[in-house]
């Protein structure tokens, strides 16, 4: 990747900072502090970290307005009001210059039914496939070998990796970005149990994606079984997570790698799982509620609680248990002890 | 979603049902009790909700023959001996309407080879390959870019969604439905260690799925190392689920999202993984048994038992340790009183 | 899968071999000692099966040179250094005849950039998709449908199955096989939250997989933040794996199904995890450390140590704690006995 950002371009960017130092210097990466070489950009976004300041070697460092300290000779100090936010507005910027600019069109691989309707400013990229009465909007972006299903609708300015799979009758907002492989409105895993055969439940539902969500490569979200499953506006979701039928997911809601929701689950606004976590079916995690890595969550959440374990209970709970499990058996030893002593006594005196 | 549907064409969907109230109704679409507006199907499938009968909106309500109670205004109840089956008629004739129909029949943008065979009746979506030798059976529809590799077979009146991956070699019987981005018969994991690199054991079996199972999408099932691995009739899996080489998965069975059975375990008929649950290599679970969500399976497990737990145990064991577990801190408590008092009287009386 | 090897064909395959028996056998299939049948070739890989060997229908059985017994009428024994690394290299032998051969060249269907750089010895399947100055090298096979990004690099001799999505900037090595449906080169799951709402962290960095690399079905690699996400030489993953953003995996480490590894840790050389293990962000597990199924790895590990359990620990005292979990009802009553006992003297004599 051929990056080249002089000092008064990066200025630009971020559009603030108050300059020390050298500033004849020409970007080339970003780094963290302590493996950036010279012709590197680095930043202090924690400030654990501000012991590594003075021994970096980076040419640029993005610093806190407070922070003390002088740059070493050609090296740049740019004191800035979030660090981490002006680093993010350079690695935007870097990020567009190395996408590949997508021209509207169609690409003449494309399958595309004659009843759809594509925006003339969406790209349609190689491979893909529109189905019937489906729609795509402005400023969309469909890379390669998306599948877009017959009704489906995607809005505005959406980005959709290879590989999407948008099954028939789903609604897809603005700036939607879908990774590689996602699959949104599989059928639901439902069934009748009738003499030791399962009869599927027909799920003649749909998703809703609203509007700002993102979700992560190979995840999968299942169509209602009626209704609808709906991921609202702002939620992010990574990679290999399942979603299952009628679930809804509130705004900002925030879901980390492969974990697993049960089937009509609600969580409420601003919901955090942390990896691999699993939710039974038919409960409701309340609103900024937090659940630690690998927890099992069986039962309703309260609203701001943090859980973790499996079967899930209350974080301090759950960490004063588990130091006391550590301990087992030591108190398996004072039990018997204590056994030993009284049995002696009664020995002795009664 | 356009759906319409009389009285009258319910009855006929449905082949029975007691009427009392208005058959004046046009069904728009179809609800949970509590939230069914005017227009709306709405059931009781678990007696725990019929208090939520008398106050639903829905137009037309399927009770149980036994359910007391009058309509409301412009309301008609339908007594049926199973609602929630009624239901599934009703969904399945809606989903019917709502699946394009596929004419049989290949899409010009499909690439197949000159030696498979495709039944005249077979429909071959946008993008399909059909490699070498390979066969589709009559009835069965590819959606589109789905890949069935050299001389794998697949019966009749099956459904593959969008990007299934039938790797080479393996069959598939009748009516078997794989959900978007199914991979069957990708290599297993299996390497002999020599002096500290790992060596690929080649993975020359492959994989037989047998009539009437359905598959959950991005779920993926591992050819076998040599010999077969198996899935059996009606067996159900959900999206995610990891099957590794040479596994063995009776008839019946009910695998719920991302769980993982290792390297030739057996399943046996009927049996039950709730989410997330992991099963070591080389074991059995006995038939009609049942493992909790999360569960660890690392030993064969009795048939006809519910286990939960990591490593795995039975159910209610399980339950009684995590009562427990939740009173260790008063049991540590406990245990110091006693060395305490037990101390006291040592200086006291001894 | 029409297999035929003759005893010398066999012998010329594994290059080796004392031969005692019926040399007049021909191969048609290879099966464990207790289900090998009259035409099958078997092997003793493991001692504890060998009470089977003298009961096994084999009619070719692959057995170490020390093992004593002698084959049965129609039967031939054949010792070797190495019986399962014999045995590989039958499978091996079959393997390449079993798969199809692909002759060098591009498919038709297949969309190549005309910027792309392909080796007249490579293999490009139908409907694959190669995108600007992305080049592949001699003796590649990417399958059917499989998308390279634009910059991105593929090495020598591997081989992508169907549905490989490669993203763009990224470095694939020699001989590395990625199986049907890896995503290579996703977005990190990387967001700064700004009052309520969460905004994407551009992730600029790419991914790096090393020589000999192999990589299962569905598994997916985030691309970095910045810097890279590295796969070093030699290391094997399982399907449906995630590695997340700037992880760093050493060589020859082996990654079981469903495991996830969480942004910016580093495992070690010959590190194993086995199923559906954790791994939090921004720690380091140590070389040849184990983790056992389902762990939960929230902190530093040590080299060359076992660890399992939730959050993990040394393999040693899980064991030691689930055996004592198991007593707690036990321990409960012991307690509440003393207590009673107690109680009791207290009442009698103080």
């Amino acid at each position: 990747m051929d990056i080249s950002l002089s000092t008064d371009e990066i200025l630009d960017i971020i559009g603030e900072g108050i300059k020390e130092g050298d500033t004849d210097v020409i970007i080339k990466g970003i780094a963290a502090l302590d493996i950036a070489e010279s012709g590197e950009l680095s930043f202090l976004g924690n400030n654990k970290y501000s012991k590594e300041v003075p021994n970096s070697n980076a040419s640029i460092v993005l610093l806190p307005e407070e922070y003390k300290g002088k740059p070493r000779l050609n090296q740049l100090y740019l004191r800035v009001a979030n660090p981490s936010l002006s680093l993010s507005k350079i690695c935007e910027h870097i990020e567009i210059c190395l996408n590949p600019s997508r021209s509207p069109g169609i690409d003449s691989s494309a399958v595309i039914d004659p009843t759809a309707t594509i925006d003339p400013e969406a790209y349609i990229g190689p491979q893909c496939v529109i189905a019937a009465d489906a729609s795509v909007g402005k400023g969309t972006i469909l890379e390669a070998k998306v599948y877009i299903g017959e009704n489906s609708h995607v809005g505005k300015n959406c980005q959709f990796k290879p590989q999407v799979v948008l099954a028939s009758y789903c609604k897809v907002g603005d700036r939607v970005r879908l990774e590689a492989g996602v699959i949104v409105g599989s059928d639901g895993f439902g069934y009748d149990l009738n003499e030791g055969v399962h009869y599927r439940n027909p799920q003649i539902g749909y998703v809703i994606i609203e509007n700002d969500v993102e979700i992560g490569a190979n995840t999968t979200i299942d169509r209602a079984r009626f209704d609808v499953t709906r991921i609202q506006e702002g939620t992010k979701i990574d990679n290999l997570v399942q979603v299952a039928h009628n679930v809804n997911i509130g705004k900002n809601c925030m879901i980390a790698a492969q974990s697993g929701i049960s089937g009509s689950t609600t969580l409420e606004d601003n919901v955090t799982l942390a990896g691999q976590v699993g939710v039974a079916g038919h409960i409701t995690i309340g609103q900024a509620a937090i659940i630690g890595a690998q927890g099992g969550v069986n039962r309703d959440i309260e609203p701001e609680s943090k859980s973790t374990g499996t079967p899930v209970m209350p974080l301090l709970q759950a960490r004063k248990i588990d130091v006391l499990l550590r301990k087992l058996p030591e108190l398996f030893k004072k039990v018997a002890n204590l056994e030993k002593i009284l049995e002696k006594k009664a020995v002795i005196k009664d």
